[in-house]
């Protein structure tokens, strides 16, 4: 492809506000149709799922990354590359494990959530990003890589940080190579 | 404020896929919802308001521009800095009346929909983009502007371009000034 790169860049950008503000209303719908928040939570996570699905094709052609050979690199990509192209920031990496498939992303800041100020009382389980989870595990899938992806602390519940934990499921043949 | 304009900029941006995608599942969510295109295009309408009303700051902030003091001034203003800030493109401006009221953006391409291929045939009233009516309704009612904003072609329904009409809605003492 004989792109310019510079170019590229630049068409594919537009204003964080109206993205987020576009996602609060997302969320905001979200929480009038399903009152539970386990709800609200699986519907973002699913949409998530879709997207990341989609995304990660963009993501391939964009990044031009060659594959990556253990999980630790692909959590690395995901930080480094992906979080930083699609949201403008760069989680820190650390790895939760001795069997190594175990990854934390953690967030100083959250880009999604620079409108909200706090979670109302009566949406204290609603998990607000919850919709990166499910991009994150989409586009995994996409690429033959079974997770589980989930918020494990939350800014906007109090925690210090924001921490998104991937758990990567080894494949029955994996499992046969260790015993 | 010592911001460093650059920076800033930068620290804005995010990739125009994600938001896409993720305004495409909120279309499909309401689509979901609502039976008729008309109550999907209602409620897209309404949250945009509401996202106007909260971008104005935003935008009035970052972009430093000065009082318009025309409505012509206002229309150039909306495609020239708040589009090409909010959506990193710049749609043609023309005024459609005599009254000096009625203009025209106009979009060669709608970065919108580029995930979207057409519209399904059970909702060819759906206003996909509808939420950036809302967006400008908004954000010019919070500079004392009234205005109906609509789309009056859409590259989604087989028109050569999409026209998004801002009609400004005159004041009483306007009215009173022209007898």
């Amino acid at each position: 492809m004989s792109r310019s790169p510079g170019r590229k860049q630049e068409n594919h950008k537009i204003s964080r506000e109206l993205f987020v503000l576009t996602y609060g209303a997302l969320v905001a719908q979200l929480c009038k149709e399903y009152e539970k928040d386990e709800d609200v939570n699986a519907c973002l996570d699913r949409m998530g799922y879709s997207i990341g699905v989609r995304l990660i094709d963009d993501f391939l052609a964009r990044s031009a990354v060659k594959k990556c050979r253990s999980y630790s690199e692909t959590a690395d990509m995901i930080a480094q590359v992906a979080f930083k192209m699609y949201l403008g920031v760069t989680p820190s990496v650390s790895c939760n494990s001795v069997t190594g498939n175990e990854f934390s992303l953690i967030l100083d800041k959250n880009p999604l959530v620079d409108f909200v100020e706090e979670l109302p009382a009566e949406r204290a389980s609603l998990c607000y990003c919850n919709l990166l989870c499910g991009v994150i595990r989409g586009a995994l899938e996409m690429v033959h890589l079974a997770a589980e992806v989930s918020f494990l602390q939350d800014r906007l519940k109090g925690d210090a940080v924001t921490e998104i934990g991937i758990t990567f499921l080894r494949k029955p043949e994996d499992r046969r190579h260790r015993r």
